[in-house]
């Protein structure tokens, strides 16, 4: 249970001293953070909506779409880690917690 | 540019050891991981839609609240990770790209 | 331009008096109702996320999922007609003249 | 019960023409829809995220937002109305159900 499967903790204090360098920190309400989120996971959909299942898994390798869905993808992980980061949820335990859940929920074949 | 600011790698292989468990590497698309990435968002935000901003900032210690957040801020990293994994994206390196670019476009104070 | 391509008003005026009678004007307002809608977009989508485009054509036949995607449209239309009508934006205005754009942008073949 | 608190069919049939004028059809499916839809609620909610409560009230009068947030609601509406016509679900008749049931969960006051 003390396994590290995700660490955070560089990526949480360069968003927060990003955020406090731009007086952003009163902007940064767990609100409006989930907010932001539900904004950058648009965008990141965007890319596969008019695309079959068989293209989206070369979305980051086509020459037309591999710098946008890395740029999306890294939105998205922006704004969950920073909204993590406020709420002070240890994102590696929870990811623990839910993964331990899962297995139950869905024993393997 | 070496620097580790996220690192999602031992997440990344147990999140393929338990899809190739349950067989379901068929259904983890880019484009339904993309969609399951959505669904989850959903309910992540769903617990901050009636919350003031205010009260937004407690939502992780609220009684009534903690374990909810804490487990669908998880879902949302998992299928997060599992995306960019699929696809073969280093979040890492995304990451570290988009906040060069974001210090550009919105300079410190 | 005066032409009717979507009529809300009769329904704009029971979720008035809905919210009214539950004294949930102060829950309403233009934000929360967006969250509220990703809310439910999120429930509509984890409907399609694990199913082919192929199948997904016959969602609301399905006995399994029939009745499920009626109530999960009906919710995103809900919140959707209850923010423009907070608004006080006339959403069948709004259409028409997206519908101008969107033929300029996209010209028939 | 046969009372029309939503009528979409003239937009249906427009969209449906539209659709078909630009070969559309086969990309419209259920599935893409639905994503297509979440795309335009992430634009949509983008305008609120760093707004507050209070703020978002004056969104459809500010001369900075005004033209946006219409744009982004018609947006919206168009890709739900689509949907639910593909679908060929009775949006009017399915909004009337589940206002019975959110009336039968939710008691007036």
């Amino acid at each position: 249970m003390t396994q590290t499967l995700i660490d955070t903790q560089a990526l949480e204090q360069v968003l927060e001293e990003f955020a406090d360098a731009r007086n952003w920190r009163k902007h940064h309400s767990p609100k409006n953070l989930a907010m932001a989120l539900t904004g950058e996971v648009g965008e990141l959909v965007e890319i596969f909506q008019w695309r079959s299942e068989e293209d989206s898994w070369h979305v980051a390798q086509a020459p037309e779409t591999a710098e946008h869905v890395r740029q999306e993808l890294a939105d998205v992980a922006l704004y969950l880690i920073r909204l993590a980061s406020v709420l002070k949820v240890d994102l590696n335990a929870a990811i623990q917690d839910k993964l331990v859940m899962n297995a139950k929920k869905y024993p393997p074949l």
